[in-house]
C-alpha cells in the first residue's frame, strides 16, 4: 500500500504524462508557481512596489517555499519507486546529487540559510537573487531547455573551434586597437583587456558608442575588422542557432517520407 | 436580377480577380486610397503640414470615410451571395465578425464615433491614430501579409520554444548585470525590470548606448553574455525568416527530388 | 580597311577577351583611370590635400576627361561594327542610349557642362561628386555589378513582397512609438516620420542611440519590436544575400556530377 | 645514434601524435607556454599589474623565450630528418622560410633585437606588442586557425567580388551623404573618406552613434541604405561563415547523396 502510494506520489511529480489528470494538474501548478516566482523576485527589486506591497511578497515567498520544500521532500521520499534510485539511502543520496535535484535544493535554500547561519545584508541581497534560478526548475517540464542542453553537447566541438577563433580574433583586434588608441584616448583605452570591451562592442555589432577609435589608424582599423571580423564573431552564434532548428527537427521526426517510393529522406 | 447585382458586387469587392476589369479597377482604387490614408495620417502629424493643409487633410478624411463606408456597406449587403454567408441575417453577422470585416468596420470607426458619444481630447488623440489600422484592409489584397500570416500558424511551435529560451535568457542576463551594476549605477539600474532594456539593448546588438556597464563583473559578464547569447536571441528572428522563404518557394511551387527514386518531392 | 580598323577598335574596347593582348591592355588601364578617379574624387573632398595638391588633381581631371571622351567616341564611332547597331545613324544613337553608354557620357559630361552654361557654385558641387558616377563605368568590366544587377531581376518579387511587410512593420511600429513618446520627448519625436528614424535605427539594430524610448509603455513596445521585427526587418537583406549566393553558385557552373552516375545534382 | 635522436626529436616536436605520450607531453607544454604568454603580454598592459608584478613579468618572459629558443633551434636542427628538408643547409633554410617557422622566429626576436641594434623607446612598445604573435604558434596545433586559412583560400573569389560590391556601395553612400551632411556638420562629414567611418559604422549596424545625419535628406538616405545595404554589406560575413560550416562538415565527413543513383557524394 505505501509502496503503490509511493509509487504513484513518483509518477504524478514526474513531468506531465498525457493522460494523466493528476499528474497533468500538479505540474501546471508547479510551472505557475515557479514563473511567478520569478516575476515576484523581478518585481521586488523595483522599490516602489517592494515598499507597497511588501507583506505580500513575504507571504507569497513564505507559501512558494513550503510548497517547493514539500515538493522536494516527496520528489526525495518517492525516488526509490525508480528503479534507478531503489536502494534507501544510496539511491537517495544518488537522486538527490542529479542536476534537477540540485537546482531544487538550490530554489529553497535561500529561504532556510539565514535561520541557521548569521549572515550579513550583502549576503543576504545574493541570496535573494539566487531565488531566481528557480527559473531552471522549468528545466523538469520544459522541452526548451533540455533542447538547448542538448545543442550544446552537439555543437561542443564546433562551437569550441570557433569560440578560439572568436577569442584570437579579439586578441588581435583589441591589442593593436589599443597600440594606436592609447596615446591619444589613455582614459578609454588604458589596456589590452580594457580595450576588449571595445572589441566585443565592435564585432557583435551591439556597438553601445561610448568608447570608439579617433585616430586616423585607429578608424581605418576599426572599419577593416569591422567587415571581416563579424563574418567569424557569427561563427559560435550561427553555430548555435542552425544546431537548434536542427535539433528541433529531429524532435518533431521531420523523417520525411518520400510520397513516391516511401523511404526516407534526409532531414532538411 | 437584384440577386444577380448582388453576385456582381460581391465579385468585383473581392480582391482582383485576373480578367475582370471591374474588380482590377476596384482594387486598384481601394489600395491607393488606403496607401493614401496612411500617409495622411502619418503627414498630418507633422506640425508644419497639419497647419498649412489642414482643410485638405479634412476633405480627404471625409471622402476617405466615404468611400469606405459604401464599401463596407455594400460588401455586408452582398455577402449573401457567397453561400458561406447565405443567411439573410446571421450570414451578415458571421461575414461581420471575420477579421478582415472587423479591420473594415475598424477603419471607419474613429470618424463616426465623436458624434455618437463626448469624446475628450486625449481620447479624439487614440482615435486618430487608429486610423493607421486602414493599413491592414492591405491584408485583403497583398499576398505579403497572408504569407505573414500562414508562416507565424506554421511556424507557432517553434517560435513559442525559442521565445521562451529567449525570455529565460534576458531574465538571467538582466538579474545578474542588475546585481552586478545596481550599486554603482543605481539610476540606470534600479531594478531587475530596468535592467531587462538593457538586456534586450545588448542581445539584440542594438545598442543605444545609454545604459551599459561600468563595473569590472560586469563588464565582463556583459562581454560573454554578448558573445553567446546574440546567438539565442537570433532564433525567433532565424525562425521568422526562414519560415518566410520557404513559404514563400512552396508558393512558388520550387521542386524537391527524393534521393531514392528520383521523383518530385512538392514544396521544401 | 577602315571597317577593319573599326572592328578591331570595337573588339578591343569591349571588356576584355583572354587571349587578345591588345584589347587586355586595354582594360587594364581604363579600369586603372577609373579606380584613380573614384580614389581622386573623395580625397579632393580633403581640405588638406585639396589645397596641397590642387594643380595635380586639375591635370588628373583634364588628363582622365580627355582619355574618356577619346574612348567614348572611339566606341561611338566603332559600334556599327556590330550588327545590333550596324546602322550609321540610328545604330549609334541607339548605342548611346544603353545604360553603359549613357554612364560614359554622365561621366564626361561634369566637365563639359560649365563650358556651355553658366552655372552657379552649388551646381558645380554637384558636378563634382556627379564624376564619383564613374565607378559604374567599371560596371563594363566587373562581374560583381552584374552580377547584382541580375540578383535584383532575379528575387525582384521576394524584395517587394519583405520590401513590403518592412514598411508596414516601420509604419505600425513608429507610429505606436510617437504615440507613446511625443508627450514627454517631444524634440525626439515630433511626428510620425520622425519616429521612423527612430524604427530603422532600432530595426535594423544599428541603434546610434540619439533617440530612443524613456516611457514604460515606449521601453515594452520598443522591446517587444526589437525581438520581433528584427526577423522581418532581415527578410530584405537575407533575400539579398542568398540570391547574390545562388547567383555566384550559377555563374561559377556548379552542376555538380555524381561520381557514380555521372548526372547533374542541382546546385547547392 | 644522433641520426636517431635527431629524427626521434622531430617526431616528438611534431604536432601531438595521438598514443606518443612524449609528444603529446611536449604539445601540451608549449601550448600552455603559449597561452600563458598572450595573457602575460595582455595583463603586463594593465598598470596596476605591470607596476606591482614587474620582476615575475620579466622572469617569465626570459623563461619563455628560453624554451621558444631552445624549441625554435631544435626544430632547425632535425629538420633534417624530413625529406622535404634533408639537405643540412638548404633544407635548413627552406625550413626557416616556412611559415611556421618564420612565425617562431618572429616569436623570440623582440627579445634579442635590444640587445643587437639600440632602440628608442616608441619602438620598444611595438617589440613588445609583437610578442602577441606568438598567438600564432598556436597555427601548429590548433586545427581551428588551419581551417580559417582553407575557408579564405576555397571563398578566395567569391570573398573579393562581395568585398568589390561592398566597397562600391560604400563610396556612393559616403559620398552622398558627404554632400548632404557636409554644410550642417563640417565636423564630422568634413570629406569623403570621413563619412566612410558613418558609412562602415552604419552599414555593419554598429552604429557608435557618434556621427549621424540630421538633415531631412540625409536620414532619408540612412534609412534607404540601412535597409538594403546591410544585405549586401552581410555578404562577405555570410561567405566566411557559411565556408566555415562547410568546412567542417567536409572535415568530419559528412556524407550526401546523389538523387539519381542514392550512392554517397563526398562532402557538400
Amino acid at each position: 500500500m505505501n509502496e503503490k502510494l509511493k509509487s504513484r506520489v513518483y509518477t504524478v511529480l514526474d513531468r506531465a504524462v498525457t493522460g494523466d489528470p493528476h499528474s497533468q494538474i500538479c505540474s501546471t501548478f508547479i510551472i505557475s508557481l515557479i514563473i511567478l516566482n520569478v516575476l515576484a523576485v523581478m518585481l521586488e527589486t523595483v522599490e516602489e512596489l517592494s515598499l507597497s506591497f511588501a507583506p505580500f511578497f513575504e507571504a507569497f515567498e513564505v507559501f512558494s517555499v513550503a510548497i517547493f520544500t514539500i515538493e522536494y521532500l516527496l520528489r526525495v521520499w518517492s525516488c526509490t519507486a525508480d528503479e534507478n534510485y531503489s536502494r534507501p539511502f544510496l539511491g537517495r543520496l544518488r537522486f538527490a546529487l542529479t542536476p534537477l535535484a540540485l537546482i531544487d535544493i538550490i530554489a529553497i535554500l535561500p529561504f532556510y540559510l539565514p535561520m541557521i547561519i548569521p549572515v550579513d545584508l550583502r549576503f543576504i541581497r545574493v541570496l535573494r537573487l539566487i531565488r531566481l534560478f528557480r527559473v531552471f526548475k522549468l528545466g523538469r517540464y520544459s522541452n526548451s531547455l533540455r533542447t538547448l542542453g542538448k545543442v550544446l553537447r552537439n555543437k561542443r566541438e564546433q562551437l569550441s573551434i570557433t569560440l578560439f577563433i572568436t577569442f584570437i580574433l579579439l586578441v588581435v583586434a583589441s591589442s593593436l586597437m589599443y597600440f594606436f588608441e592609447n596615446d591619444v584616448q589613455p582614459g578609454l583605452f588604458p589596456s589590452i583587456p580594457a580595450a576588449m570591451w571595445w572589441g566585443v562592442s565592435t564585432l557583435t555589432t551591439v556597438g553601445y558608442g561610448e568608447v570608439y577609435p579617433i585616430t586616423l589608424a585607429g578608424k581605418i582599423l576599426g572599419m577593416i575588422i569591422a567587415v571581416l571580423g563579424i563574418g567569424l564573431f557569427a561563427l559560435p552564434a550561427g553555430i548555435l542557432g542552425s544546431g537548434f532548428v536542427e535539433e528541433m527537427q529531429r524532435q518533431k521526426g521531420v523523417t520525411r517520407l518520400c510520397p513516391h517510393c516511401g523511404k526516407d529522406i534526409k532531414g532538411n
